[in-house]
Protein backbone atom coordinates (compact mmCIF):
# COMPACT_ATOMS: atom_id res chain seq x y z
CA UNK A 1 0.00 0.00 0.00
CA UNK A 2 1.10 3.44 -0.77
CA UNK A 3 1.56 5.51 2.57
CA UNK A 4 -1.34 6.14 4.69
CA UNK A 5 -2.24 9.16 5.47
CA UNK A 6 -5.44 10.94 7.55
CA UNK A 7 -5.98 14.89 7.37
CA UNK A 8 -7.11 16.62 10.75
CA UNK A 9 -8.19 20.27 11.50
CA UNK A 10 -7.18 21.53 15.26
CA UNK A 11 -10.68 22.47 16.11
CA UNK A 12 -11.04 25.12 19.27
CA UNK A 13 -12.86 23.33 21.52
CA UNK A 14 -9.58 21.26 21.34
CA UNK A 15 -7.58 24.25 22.88
CA UNK A 16 -5.94 24.79 26.27
CA UNK A 17 -5.35 27.84 27.95
CA UNK A 18 -1.39 28.00 26.68
CA UNK A 19 -2.89 28.73 23.18
CA UNK A 20 -2.24 25.39 22.25
CA UNK A 21 -4.14 21.65 21.03
CA UNK A 22 -3.96 20.34 24.62
CA UNK A 23 -1.85 17.41 24.44
CA UNK A 24 -4.43 14.77 25.26
CA UNK A 25 -6.49 15.19 22.04
CA UNK A 26 -3.29 13.34 20.37
CA UNK A 27 -4.54 10.33 21.57
CA UNK A 28 -7.87 11.14 20.00
CA UNK A 29 -6.34 11.81 16.81
CA UNK A 30 -4.30 8.56 16.66
CA UNK A 31 -7.62 6.71 17.21
CA UNK A 32 -9.24 8.70 14.46
CA UNK A 33 -6.32 7.74 12.07
CA UNK A 34 -6.03 4.07 12.74
CA UNK A 35 -9.91 4.17 11.97
CA UNK A 36 -9.23 5.42 8.94
CA UNK A 37 -6.64 3.26 8.11
CA UNK A 38 -8.11 -0.03 9.20
CA UNK A 39 -11.29 1.16 6.64
CA UNK A 40 -8.77 1.88 3.78
CA UNK A 41 -6.65 -1.50 3.86
CA UNK A 42 -10.57 -3.04 3.71
CA UNK A 43 -11.29 -4.12 7.48
CA UNK A 44 -12.87 -1.36 8.80
CA UNK A 45 -14.42 -0.91 12.64
CA UNK A 46 -17.55 -2.80 11.40
CA UNK A 47 -16.20 -5.90 9.90
CA UNK A 48 -13.81 -6.64 12.47
CA UNK A 49 -16.50 -5.68 14.77
CA UNK A 50 -18.50 -8.72 12.93
CA UNK A 51 -16.36 -11.43 13.88
CA UNK A 52 -16.88 -10.33 17.37
CA UNK A 53 -12.90 -9.24 17.63
CA UNK A 54 -12.33 -5.99 19.18
CA UNK A 55 -8.84 -4.51 19.18
CA UNK A 56 -8.26 -2.78 22.87
CA UNK A 57 -5.41 0.06 23.00
CA UNK A 58 -2.80 -1.24 25.59
CA UNK A 59 0.17 1.27 25.64
CA UNK A 60 0.43 4.78 23.54
CA UNK A 61 3.65 6.62 23.49
CA UNK A 62 3.95 10.21 22.61
CA UNK A 63 6.32 12.62 21.57
CA UNK A 64 5.50 16.41 21.32
CA UNK A 65 8.12 18.17 19.11
CA UNK A 66 6.46 21.46 17.89
CA UNK A 67 2.15 23.08 19.10
CA UNK A 68 -0.25 22.71 17.00
CA UNK A 69 -2.83 25.77 17.31
CA UNK A 70 -6.34 26.20 16.68
CA UNK A 71 -7.57 25.97 12.65
CA UNK A 72 -4.00 24.35 11.50
CA UNK A 73 -4.37 21.46 10.07
CA UNK A 74 -1.90 17.84 10.67
CA UNK A 75 -1.18 15.06 8.21
CA UNK A 76 -1.21 12.27 10.22
CA UNK A 77 1.03 9.55 8.98
CA UNK A 78 -0.12 5.85 10.09
CA UNK A 79 1.99 2.65 9.36
CA UNK A 80 2.23 -0.91 10.29
CA UNK A 81 5.50 -1.01 12.80
CA UNK A 82 4.89 -4.82 13.74
CA UNK A 83 2.73 -7.79 13.73
CA UNK A 84 2.55 -10.83 15.70
CA UNK A 85 -1.06 -12.50 14.82
CA UNK A 86 -1.46 -11.77 18.23
CA UNK A 87 0.04 -8.25 18.76
CA UNK A 88 -0.36 -4.95 16.87
CA UNK A 89 1.84 -2.08 16.74
CA UNK A 90 1.45 1.37 14.98
CA UNK A 91 3.63 4.26 14.34
CA UNK A 92 2.35 7.62 13.40
CA UNK A 93 3.99 10.60 12.19
CA UNK A 94 1.63 14.01 12.57
CA UNK A 95 3.11 16.67 9.65
CA UNK A 96 1.43 20.63 9.86
CA UNK A 97 -0.04 21.16 6.33
CA UNK A 98 1.72 23.08 4.54
CA UNK A 99 4.90 22.61 5.09
CA UNK A 100 5.29 18.94 5.95
CA UNK A 101 7.13 20.14 9.30
CA UNK A 102 6.83 17.07 11.59
CA UNK A 103 5.29 18.19 14.90
CA UNK A 104 4.61 14.09 16.89
CA UNK A 105 5.33 11.30 16.56
CA UNK A 106 3.72 8.33 18.53
CA UNK A 107 2.84 4.77 19.11
CA UNK A 108 0.11 2.77 19.86
CA UNK A 109 -0.26 -0.94 20.73
CA UNK A 110 -2.86 -3.33 20.33
CA UNK A 111 -4.12 -7.01 21.74
CA UNK A 112 -7.12 -8.71 19.81
CA UNK A 113 -10.09 -10.28 21.98
CA UNK A 114 -12.99 -12.29 21.21
CA UNK A 115 -15.11 -12.54 24.42
CA UNK A 116 -12.84 -11.04 26.61
CA UNK A 117 -9.88 -13.12 25.58
CA UNK A 118 -6.76 -12.66 23.86
CA UNK A 119 -6.79 -14.67 20.55
CA UNK A 120 -4.60 -14.51 17.50
CA UNK A 121 -5.74 -13.24 13.89
CA UNK A 122 -4.47 -16.12 12.44
CA UNK A 123 -7.00 -18.10 14.00
CA UNK A 124 -10.53 -15.78 14.85
CA UNK A 125 -9.88 -13.55 11.24
CA UNK A 126 -7.44 -14.51 8.82
CA UNK A 127 -8.51 -12.26 6.56
CA UNK A 128 -7.23 -9.41 8.75
CA UNK A 129 -4.12 -11.23 9.71
CA UNK A 130 -3.29 -11.68 5.88
CA UNK A 131 -3.63 -7.98 5.41
CA UNK A 132 -1.45 -6.99 8.40
CA UNK A 133 1.28 -9.69 7.69
CA UNK A 134 1.38 -8.03 4.51
CA UNK A 135 3.05 -4.71 5.44
CA UNK A 136 6.65 -4.52 4.91
CA UNK A 137 7.66 -3.63 8.39
CA UNK A 138 10.46 -1.25 8.49
CA UNK A 139 14.20 -1.69 9.28
CA UNK B 1 -34.43 16.53 50.99
CA UNK B 2 -31.77 18.98 51.97
CA UNK B 3 -31.06 20.92 48.81
CA UNK B 4 -28.25 19.14 46.64
CA UNK B 5 -24.81 20.70 45.71
CA UNK B 6 -22.08 18.77 43.69
CA UNK B 7 -18.84 20.54 43.91
CA UNK B 8 -16.35 20.39 41.46
CA UNK B 9 -12.58 21.94 40.48
CA UNK B 10 -11.80 23.36 36.79
CA UNK B 11 -9.54 21.67 35.53
CA UNK B 12 -6.58 22.60 33.13
CA UNK B 13 -7.28 20.32 30.29
CA UNK B 14 -11.20 22.08 30.49
CA UNK B 15 -9.39 25.10 29.74
CA UNK B 16 -9.68 27.19 25.83
CA UNK B 17 -7.49 29.12 24.29
CA UNK B 18 -9.68 31.99 25.94
CA UNK B 19 -8.78 31.66 29.32
CA UNK B 20 -11.80 29.92 30.15
CA UNK B 21 -13.54 26.45 31.09
CA UNK B 22 -14.85 25.63 27.56
CA UNK B 23 -18.16 25.79 27.39
CA UNK B 24 -19.12 21.86 26.43
CA UNK B 25 -17.72 20.86 29.31
CA UNK B 26 -20.56 22.04 32.22
CA UNK B 27 -22.77 19.07 29.86
CA UNK B 28 -20.47 17.18 31.48
CA UNK B 29 -20.67 18.59 34.70
CA UNK B 30 -24.38 18.77 34.83
CA UNK B 31 -24.10 15.05 34.31
CA UNK B 32 -21.84 14.27 36.75
CA UNK B 33 -24.09 16.77 39.05
CA UNK B 34 -26.62 14.21 38.03
CA UNK B 35 -25.00 10.78 38.55
CA UNK B 36 -24.33 12.30 42.25
CA UNK B 37 -27.75 13.67 42.88
CA UNK B 38 -29.36 10.63 41.90
CA UNK B 39 -27.07 7.98 43.92
CA UNK B 40 -27.85 10.74 46.74
CA UNK B 41 -31.91 10.21 46.74
CA UNK B 42 -31.03 6.40 46.71
CA UNK B 43 -31.41 5.48 43.25
CA UNK B 44 -27.81 5.40 41.80
CA UNK B 45 -26.99 4.64 38.27
CA UNK B 46 -26.02 1.08 38.86
CA UNK B 47 -29.60 0.34 40.62
CA UNK B 48 -31.72 1.70 38.15
CA UNK B 49 -29.64 0.14 35.08
CA UNK B 50 -30.43 -3.07 37.51
CA UNK B 51 -34.02 -2.75 36.21
CA UNK B 52 -33.27 -2.24 32.69
CA UNK B 53 -34.28 1.32 32.91
CA UNK B 54 -31.77 3.54 31.24
CA UNK B 55 -32.36 7.84 31.13
CA UNK B 56 -31.32 9.22 28.20
CA UNK B 57 -31.24 13.22 27.76
CA UNK B 58 -33.69 14.74 25.25
CA UNK B 59 -32.61 18.11 25.79
CA UNK B 60 -29.98 20.61 27.65
CA UNK B 61 -30.71 24.00 27.88
CA UNK B 62 -27.58 26.27 29.35
CA UNK B 63 -27.49 29.86 30.16
CA UNK B 64 -23.48 31.01 31.08
CA UNK B 65 -23.38 33.98 33.23
CA UNK B 66 -19.85 34.34 34.25
CA UNK B 67 -16.77 32.56 32.64
CA UNK B 68 -15.01 29.71 35.36
CA UNK B 69 -11.56 29.70 35.34
CA UNK B 70 -9.11 26.75 35.66
CA UNK B 71 -8.68 25.98 39.60
CA UNK B 72 -11.87 27.41 40.42
CA UNK B 73 -14.10 25.77 42.29
CA UNK B 74 -17.87 25.33 41.16
CA UNK B 75 -20.72 24.07 43.60
CA UNK B 76 -23.70 22.76 41.43
CA UNK B 77 -27.42 22.92 43.10
CA UNK B 78 -29.34 20.21 41.38
CA UNK B 79 -33.18 20.58 41.71
CA UNK B 80 -36.40 18.26 39.99
CA UNK B 81 -38.24 21.15 37.84
CA UNK B 82 -41.16 18.57 36.63
CA UNK B 83 -41.77 14.77 37.01
CA UNK B 84 -44.58 13.15 35.49
CA UNK B 85 -44.13 9.52 35.72
CA UNK B 86 -42.61 10.18 31.62
CA UNK B 87 -40.44 13.03 31.72
CA UNK B 88 -38.59 14.34 33.98
CA UNK B 89 -37.09 17.73 33.60
CA UNK B 90 -33.64 18.88 36.52
CA UNK B 91 -32.41 22.57 37.29
CA UNK B 92 -28.74 23.29 38.12
CA UNK B 93 -27.31 26.34 38.87
CA UNK B 94 -23.39 26.76 39.12
CA UNK B 95 -21.94 28.83 42.23
CA UNK B 96 -18.05 29.50 42.47
CA UNK B 97 -16.99 28.55 45.73
CA UNK B 98 -16.34 30.93 48.18
CA UNK B 99 -18.52 33.72 47.42
CA UNK B 100 -21.98 32.15 45.76
CA UNK B 101 -21.55 34.27 42.83
CA UNK B 102 -24.41 32.54 40.33
CA UNK B 103 -22.49 31.74 37.39
CA UNK B 104 -24.37 29.42 34.94
CA UNK B 105 -28.17 28.17 34.71
CA UNK B 106 -29.54 25.00 33.15
CA UNK B 107 -32.05 22.94 32.53
CA UNK B 108 -31.75 19.05 31.39
CA UNK B 109 -34.94 17.19 30.04
CA UNK B 110 -35.08 12.99 30.25
CA UNK B 111 -37.33 10.01 29.22
CA UNK B 112 -36.91 6.62 30.74
CA UNK B 113 -36.05 3.34 28.22
CA UNK B 114 -36.42 -0.32 28.66
CA UNK B 115 -35.82 -2.18 25.92
CA UNK B 116 -35.50 0.93 23.95
CA UNK B 117 -38.98 1.69 24.41
CA UNK B 118 -40.60 5.20 26.34
CA UNK B 119 -41.76 3.80 29.56
CA UNK B 120 -43.51 4.79 32.51
CA UNK B 121 -41.49 4.77 35.64
CA UNK B 122 -44.78 3.99 38.02
CA UNK B 123 -45.32 1.00 35.96
CA UNK B 124 -42.03 0.02 35.54
CA UNK B 125 -39.66 1.26 38.65
CA UNK B 126 -42.25 2.24 41.03
CA UNK B 127 -39.65 2.69 43.70
CA UNK B 128 -37.78 5.70 41.68
CA UNK B 129 -41.19 6.87 40.79
CA UNK B 130 -42.06 7.47 44.88
CA UNK B 131 -39.03 9.05 45.25
CA UNK B 132 -39.02 11.88 42.47
CA UNK B 133 -42.85 12.45 42.88
CA UNK B 134 -41.72 13.24 46.20
CA UNK B 135 -40.02 16.32 45.38
CA UNK B 136 -41.85 19.96 46.25
CA UNK B 137 -41.85 21.48 42.73
CA UNK B 138 -41.00 25.11 42.99
CA UNK B 139 -43.46 27.03 41.73
CA UNK C 1 -26.10 32.71 0.87
CA UNK C 2 -27.19 29.36 0.05
CA UNK C 3 -27.68 27.58 2.80
CA UNK C 4 -24.74 26.20 4.71
CA UNK C 5 -24.11 22.71 5.34
CA UNK C 6 -21.08 21.75 7.22
CA UNK C 7 -19.97 17.99 7.27
CA UNK C 8 -18.94 15.23 10.46
CA UNK C 9 -18.37 11.82 11.09
CA UNK C 10 -19.02 10.92 14.66
CA UNK C 11 -15.81 9.13 15.48
CA UNK C 12 -15.35 6.32 18.29
CA UNK C 13 -13.47 8.72 20.94
CA UNK C 14 -17.18 10.52 21.28
CA UNK C 15 -18.90 7.26 21.89
CA UNK C 16 -20.26 6.46 25.88
CA UNK C 17 -21.38 3.01 26.95
CA UNK C 18 -24.95 3.12 25.56
CA UNK C 19 -23.48 2.98 22.29
CA UNK C 20 -24.26 6.20 20.80
CA UNK C 21 -22.48 9.59 20.73
CA UNK C 22 -21.99 11.71 24.29
CA UNK C 23 -24.76 14.37 24.41
CA UNK C 24 -21.68 17.07 25.15
CA UNK C 25 -20.26 16.42 21.89
CA UNK C 26 -23.02 17.73 20.29
CA UNK C 27 -21.73 21.49 21.52
CA UNK C 28 -18.14 20.86 20.03
CA UNK C 29 -19.83 19.97 16.51
CA UNK C 30 -22.13 23.12 16.53
CA UNK C 31 -18.86 25.51 17.43
CA UNK C 32 -17.07 23.72 14.50
CA UNK C 33 -19.97 24.32 12.38
CA UNK C 34 -19.91 27.77 13.43
CA UNK C 35 -16.21 28.61 12.98
CA UNK C 36 -16.55 27.08 9.40
CA UNK C 37 -19.81 29.25 8.95
CA UNK C 38 -18.44 32.25 9.94
CA UNK C 39 -14.96 31.25 7.59
CA UNK C 40 -17.40 30.81 4.98
CA UNK C 41 -19.43 34.05 4.83
CA UNK C 42 -15.84 35.56 5.02
CA UNK C 43 -15.28 36.76 8.47
CA UNK C 44 -13.23 33.58 10.04
CA UNK C 45 -11.82 33.18 13.63
CA UNK C 46 -8.64 35.40 12.76
CA UNK C 47 -9.84 38.26 10.71
CA UNK C 48 -12.68 38.78 13.91
CA UNK C 49 -9.94 38.16 16.32
CA UNK C 50 -7.46 40.78 14.17
CA UNK C 51 -9.93 43.11 14.79
CA UNK C 52 -9.90 42.44 18.89
CA UNK C 53 -13.75 41.33 19.29
CA UNK C 54 -14.42 37.29 20.61
CA UNK C 55 -17.93 36.12 20.57
CA UNK C 56 -18.43 34.16 23.23
CA UNK C 57 -21.22 31.75 23.41
CA UNK C 58 -23.81 32.98 26.46
CA UNK C 59 -26.30 30.29 25.70
CA UNK C 60 -27.06 27.05 24.39
CA UNK C 61 -30.28 25.07 23.67
CA UNK C 62 -29.98 21.62 22.43
CA UNK C 63 -32.80 18.96 21.58
CA UNK C 64 -32.07 15.24 20.68
CA UNK C 65 -34.08 13.42 18.71
CA UNK C 66 -32.29 10.63 17.39
CA UNK C 67 -29.34 9.45 18.65
CA UNK C 68 -26.02 9.04 16.28
CA UNK C 69 -23.93 6.19 16.44
CA UNK C 70 -19.93 5.61 15.82
CA UNK C 71 -19.21 6.13 12.40
CA UNK C 72 -22.64 8.04 10.87
CA UNK C 73 -21.72 11.25 9.12
CA UNK C 74 -23.99 13.97 10.31
CA UNK C 75 -24.57 16.76 7.97
CA UNK C 76 -25.04 20.35 10.32
CA UNK C 77 -27.33 23.47 8.80
CA UNK C 78 -26.22 26.29 10.07
CA UNK C 79 -28.39 29.56 10.38
CA UNK C 80 -28.68 32.95 11.37
CA UNK C 81 -31.78 33.54 13.55
CA UNK C 82 -31.35 36.71 14.71
CA UNK C 83 -29.00 39.67 14.86
CA UNK C 84 -29.30 43.06 17.09
CA UNK C 85 -25.81 44.55 16.51
CA UNK C 86 -25.31 43.59 19.74
CA UNK C 87 -26.58 39.62 20.27
CA UNK C 88 -26.56 37.14 17.78
CA UNK C 89 -28.47 33.73 17.87
CA UNK C 90 -27.55 30.94 15.39
CA UNK C 91 -29.48 27.63 14.79
CA UNK C 92 -28.74 24.21 13.85
CA UNK C 93 -30.45 21.34 12.24
CA UNK C 94 -28.30 18.10 12.53
CA UNK C 95 -29.26 15.51 9.77
CA UNK C 96 -27.96 11.94 9.19
CA UNK C 97 -26.12 11.13 5.64
CA UNK C 98 -27.55 9.92 3.81
CA UNK C 99 -31.12 10.18 4.12
CA UNK C 100 -31.51 13.53 6.05
CA UNK C 101 -33.33 12.63 8.71
CA UNK C 102 -33.42 15.07 11.86
CA UNK C 103 -31.53 13.98 14.45
CA UNK C 104 -31.12 16.83 16.51
CA UNK C 105 -31.88 20.92 16.41
CA UNK C 106 -30.21 23.51 18.43
CA UNK C 107 -29.02 27.32 18.89
CA UNK C 108 -26.36 29.39 20.65
CA UNK C 109 -26.33 32.75 21.56
CA UNK C 110 -23.66 35.07 20.99
CA UNK C 111 -22.62 38.76 22.39
CA UNK C 112 -19.42 40.41 21.10
CA UNK C 113 -16.52 41.77 23.81
CA UNK C 114 -13.60 44.07 23.00
CA UNK C 115 -11.18 44.30 25.95
CA UNK C 116 -14.03 42.57 28.27
CA UNK C 117 -16.74 44.76 27.30
CA UNK C 118 -19.86 43.80 25.41
CA UNK C 119 -19.33 46.28 21.70
CA UNK C 120 -21.69 46.85 19.46
CA UNK C 121 -20.21 45.23 15.80
CA UNK C 122 -21.88 48.42 14.16
CA UNK C 123 -19.41 50.48 16.04
CA UNK C 124 -16.55 48.05 16.15
CA UNK C 125 -16.65 45.81 13.15
CA UNK C 126 -18.68 47.14 10.21
CA UNK C 127 -17.59 44.61 7.76
CA UNK C 128 -19.16 41.42 10.07
CA UNK C 129 -22.17 43.72 11.02
CA UNK C 130 -23.16 43.73 7.59
CA UNK C 131 -22.53 40.63 6.29
CA UNK C 132 -24.75 39.25 9.17
CA UNK C 133 -27.76 41.88 8.94
CA UNK C 134 -27.93 40.51 5.47
CA UNK C 135 -29.06 37.40 6.32
CA UNK C 136 -33.19 37.27 5.66
CA UNK C 137 -33.96 35.80 9.51
CA UNK C 138 -37.23 33.35 8.62
CA UNK C 139 -40.67 33.92 9.54
CA UNK D 1 7.58 13.55 51.82
CA UNK D 2 5.32 10.89 51.91
CA UNK D 3 3.75 9.53 48.66
CA UNK D 4 0.91 11.39 46.82
CA UNK D 5 -2.04 9.97 45.94
CA UNK D 6 -4.94 11.70 43.75
CA UNK D 7 -8.46 10.36 44.02
CA UNK D 8 -10.48 10.14 41.20
CA UNK D 9 -14.09 8.81 40.64
CA UNK D 10 -14.71 7.69 36.65
CA UNK D 11 -17.22 9.39 35.12
CA UNK D 12 -20.40 8.27 32.71
CA UNK D 13 -19.10 11.25 30.34
CA UNK D 14 -15.63 9.26 29.84
CA UNK D 15 -16.81 5.83 28.32
CA UNK D 16 -16.91 4.53 25.46
CA UNK D 17 -19.26 1.80 23.71
CA UNK D 18 -16.58 -1.15 24.65
CA UNK D 19 -18.24 0.31 28.42
CA UNK D 20 -14.85 0.98 29.25
CA UNK D 21 -13.45 4.43 30.04
CA UNK D 22 -11.84 5.93 26.85
CA UNK D 23 -8.33 5.65 26.68
CA UNK D 24 -7.66 9.17 25.82
CA UNK D 25 -8.95 10.21 29.20
CA UNK D 26 -5.94 9.07 31.45
CA UNK D 27 -4.10 11.53 29.94
CA UNK D 28 -6.76 14.02 31.66
CA UNK D 29 -6.50 12.24 35.03
CA UNK D 30 -2.44 12.51 34.71
CA UNK D 31 -2.68 16.09 34.22
CA UNK D 32 -5.06 16.44 37.51
CA UNK D 33 -2.83 14.36 39.42
CA UNK D 34 0.22 16.36 38.62
CA UNK D 35 -1.30 19.70 38.76
CA UNK D 36 -2.44 18.36 42.63
CA UNK D 37 0.47 17.02 43.04
CA UNK D 38 2.66 20.22 42.07
CA UNK D 39 0.09 21.53 44.55
CA UNK D 40 1.01 19.54 47.61
CA UNK D 41 4.54 20.32 47.24
CA UNK D 42 4.11 23.63 47.44
CA UNK D 43 4.61 24.70 43.79
CA UNK D 44 1.10 25.02 42.61
CA UNK D 45 0.60 26.07 39.15
CA UNK D 46 -0.61 29.65 40.07
CA UNK D 47 2.95 30.13 41.92
CA UNK D 48 4.67 28.71 39.21
CA UNK D 49 2.80 30.79 36.33
CA UNK D 50 3.47 34.08 38.33
CA UNK D 51 7.34 33.34 38.11
CA UNK D 52 6.35 33.52 34.56
CA UNK D 53 7.33 29.66 33.80
CA UNK D 54 5.13 27.21 32.08
CA UNK D 55 5.86 23.14 31.82
CA UNK D 56 4.64 21.64 28.86
CA UNK D 57 4.23 18.32 28.27
CA UNK D 58 7.17 17.20 26.05
CA UNK D 59 6.04 13.13 25.82
CA UNK D 60 3.39 10.36 27.58
CA UNK D 61 3.33 6.80 27.71
CA UNK D 62 1.18 4.84 28.91
CA UNK D 63 0.18 1.40 29.88
CA UNK D 64 -3.22 0.10 29.88
CA UNK D 65 -3.39 -3.39 32.45
CA UNK D 66 -6.65 -3.19 33.17
CA UNK D 67 -9.63 -1.61 31.92
CA UNK D 68 -11.87 1.20 34.67
CA UNK D 69 -15.58 1.13 34.51
CA UNK D 70 -17.84 3.89 35.03
CA UNK D 71 -18.32 4.85 38.90
CA UNK D 72 -14.94 3.15 39.37
CA UNK D 73 -12.43 5.21 41.59
CA UNK D 74 -9.02 5.02 40.77
CA UNK D 75 -5.78 6.65 43.56
CA UNK D 76 -3.55 7.52 40.95
CA UNK D 77 0.22 7.84 42.59
CA UNK D 78 2.64 10.52 41.47
CA UNK D 79 5.95 10.51 41.69
CA UNK D 80 9.85 11.82 40.33
CA UNK D 81 11.48 9.80 38.18
CA UNK D 82 14.20 11.88 37.26
CA UNK D 83 15.37 15.47 37.48
CA UNK D 84 17.93 17.51 35.61
CA UNK D 85 17.00 21.08 36.03
CA UNK D 86 16.45 21.43 32.82
CA UNK D 87 13.80 18.39 32.19
CA UNK D 88 11.76 16.35 34.89
CA UNK D 89 10.10 13.09 34.07
CA UNK D 90 7.07 12.27 36.37
CA UNK D 91 5.62 8.31 36.65
CA UNK D 92 2.36 7.28 37.40
CA UNK D 93 0.78 4.36 38.94
CA UNK D 94 -3.20 4.08 38.71
CA UNK D 95 -4.48 1.71 41.35
CA UNK D 96 -8.48 0.67 41.62
CA UNK D 97 -9.88 1.58 44.91
CA UNK D 98 -10.99 -0.70 46.95
CA UNK D 99 -8.21 -3.66 46.47
CA UNK D 100 -5.21 -1.49 45.41
CA UNK D 101 -5.06 -3.67 41.68
CA UNK D 102 -2.74 -1.48 39.93
CA UNK D 103 -4.76 -0.98 36.83
CA UNK D 104 -2.30 1.46 34.69
CA UNK D 105 1.02 2.51 34.81
CA UNK D 106 2.59 5.88 32.92
CA UNK D 107 5.37 8.51 32.46
CA UNK D 108 5.07 12.47 31.65
CA UNK D 109 7.66 14.15 30.50
CA UNK D 110 8.13 18.31 30.92
CA UNK D 111 10.47 20.83 30.33
CA UNK D 112 10.28 24.74 31.54
CA UNK D 113 9.46 27.76 29.37
CA UNK D 114 10.05 31.23 30.15
CA UNK D 115 8.78 34.00 27.12
CA UNK D 116 9.19 30.71 25.08
CA UNK D 117 12.63 29.58 25.81
CA UNK D 118 13.55 26.28 27.55
CA UNK D 119 15.13 27.39 30.85
CA UNK D 120 17.13 25.85 33.97
CA UNK D 121 15.07 25.83 37.31
CA UNK D 122 17.82 26.28 38.65
CA UNK D 123 18.40 30.21 37.11
CA UNK D 124 14.82 30.77 37.22
CA UNK D 125 12.78 29.24 39.49
CA UNK D 126 15.53 28.13 42.23
CA UNK D 127 12.30 27.44 44.69
CA UNK D 128 10.69 24.69 42.42
CA UNK D 129 14.69 23.43 41.78
CA UNK D 130 15.40 22.45 45.43
CA UNK D 131 11.90 20.96 45.94
CA UNK D 132 12.12 18.39 42.70
CA UNK D 133 16.13 18.17 43.49
CA UNK D 134 14.94 16.98 47.21
CA UNK D 135 13.01 13.83 45.84
CA UNK D 136 14.99 10.26 46.63
CA UNK D 137 14.60 9.53 43.37
CA UNK D 138 14.29 5.59 43.29
CA UNK D 139 16.61 3.05 41.80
Amino acid sequence: MEEFIYYRKAQYHETDQMGFIHHSNYIKWMEEARVAFMDQIGMGYSEVEKAGVVSPVTAVNVEYKRPVRFSEEVGIQVSVLSYSGVRLELGYKFFLIPGNELCTTATSKHCFLMDGKIVSLKKQLLELDQILSSFQVPN
